[in-house]
């Protein structure tokens, strides 16, 4: 079961999954300008259980909760400026609905496998220069501040209640199947979208900020070797590629292998200023240690790959 | 404007506003079994506004914080044990009802001083001895997990809106006004009662486990000493009595301030264990530094007073 599989992630996870041989059961709410795609999933459309319906509604949980054996949690509101616009609808979901998705799991099915996904926003702006899971967590706007809820959550209910929950935090992810048609959902896709229709790609300051970017395959193999593990109940684990870069290295190399687009650097603005979180890479020593799993795309990689997707499939993301 | 206003800190804070000259709104929701008590502030009775209603009706929220100019936010779910029985609940009014308080500030009064009642509950179990503000939070069930969310709100509202907010998060307290009806509400009260009733008081464990217990006025001092002041924007602030006595301790100074009650030693239960912080003293000195506040009242003195409180009105508080 995937709650948000029609999303970014939860679509590349479900494809995944298909091709492993497993019954694949999805959920997801079309949450309006969020990243559910039915696109995403059309190479196992007959194959996947696709459910239209929201994690707000406890007996649609309990149903599809009651029937798996392991649930990637990963639907959720994501956009950082849409959660300082509108906090209550990012409350409801992040919160009042995470707590639905866990009380039907101690009712319904216990000893489900339970994923649930966070982000490396819980973090904010850190003096560190590798942010490891001790880091003490900073949210700068009110979706950081309701996923890190979600994560205690999660780790509540796994001491308390006794599920088997893991929690990961994931870096900046780019690639396939992303929502395209704006900016608050992953800036590298977005670069990338500009750079494909050869429009100025604008840089805040002098780009020098560090990121930390994983494709999207990388991020999902870490799912699937945690989930297959027994032994990380309760666990917090980042997810990302282990490296930082400069964002504007980044963009040099979309332009380049585009062949299009333009760089054009703008002052910080000032409401992006106040939420932005300076450098950022992931320790991500913990989920190697207690996985067999590491970052083993290359960027370069990557990219080429993540825009000969979107080109090939413009019409299905543009609009 | 106090949130909560008829509870055990509420009541005590307008009584305190009113003897100080100012004009007192008091908003409380009366919910089941917390601690809304109209005769708390009875003392009051014609000069103090009563509303009943509740911090997730947001018109409400409007009216009254356009018309006030302090607004001490209180009102809560507070029982550790009932969060975790219902976590819908709590979270609707701790996450989305802080929500809607926030909103109702940056769109009727950005101007308003705002201070948030937070919780020491928020640091959970830590290896600290003395606990000061850096302290890596672990809230250990899902009232504290929400209250250091509602923190976290406040701090951004500060940071985005420019809403002038400080949080302080309030060590146990204990004094008159308090919900006395169950012990899920402040257990040294809740040992008071038993103590006046003769009855036998349960001592999990050894009752060695260090607290940090704060009188009631003296928590109340702090919030006029914060609220007076305009330069603690988006800070966070500890109130304690700055000092750890083992639990036990406490209980026999009850028993022999009442001149009945007696103890019994019993093992820890399963549930309670694993909620349970172990020991807390709360490192006080941001606060000392920053006002001129200090906790100034002796256990002794404060105990005295409040057993005379609920002695004198025991019908008032028991049923």
């Amino acid at each position: 079961l995937i709650t948000g599989g029609l999303g970014f992630l939860g679509s590349n996870l479900a494809l995944s999954l298909c091709r492993l041989g497993a019954e694949v059961t999805v959920i997801d709410s079309f949450l309006p300008n969020h990243g559910a795609n039915p696109f995403n999933i059309a190479e196992f459309k007959s194959e996947i259980k696709l459910i239209r319906g929201d994690i707000r509604n406890r007996s649609l949980l309990n149903k599809h909760i009651a029937a798996n054996d392991f649930l990637f949690n990963i639907a959720a509101q994501t956009s950082h400026t849409d959660s300082i616009e509108h906090p209550l609808l990012d409350a409801q979901i992040n919160n009042l609905g995470q707590l639905q998705i866990l009380e039907a799991c101690r009712h319904k099915n216990p000893d489900i496998r339970l994923i649930y996904c966070s982000t490396r926003a819980i973090y904010g702006k850190s003096d560190k220069k590798n942010i490891d899971e001790e880091t003490i967590p900073n949210p700068l706007d009110i979706y950081s501040v309701n996923k890190l809820a979600g994560e205690y959550y999660h780790k509540i209910y796994a001491q308390v209640r006794n599920l088997n929950a893991t929690i990961l935090r994931v870096a900046n992810g780019y690639g396939p199947r992303a929502q395209m048609r704006g900016p608050s959902f992953g800036i590298l896709n977005w670069f990338i979208r500009l750079a494909l229709d050869n429009e100025e790609i604008k840089i805040f300051g002098d780009g020098k900020q560090l990121r930390d970017y994983v494709y999207v395959d990388d991020i999902v193999q870490a799912f699937l070797a945690v989930g297959a593990q027994n032994d990380l109940k309760a666990e917090v684990l980042n997810i990302g590629s282990g490296k930082g870069l400069p964002l504007i290295k980044i963009v040099q190399e979309i332009i380049r292998i585009s062949g299009s687009g333009k760089i054009k650097y703008v002052p910080w603005p000032e409401n992006n200023k106040k939420i932005d979180v300076g450098d950022f890479i992931a320790d991500i020593r913990q989920i190697r240690a207690k996985t067999n799993w590491n970052a083993t795309t290359p960027l370069n990689q990557g990219l080429r790959d993540t825009i000969h997707f979107y080109r090939t499939n413009k019409k299905r993301y543009w609009s």
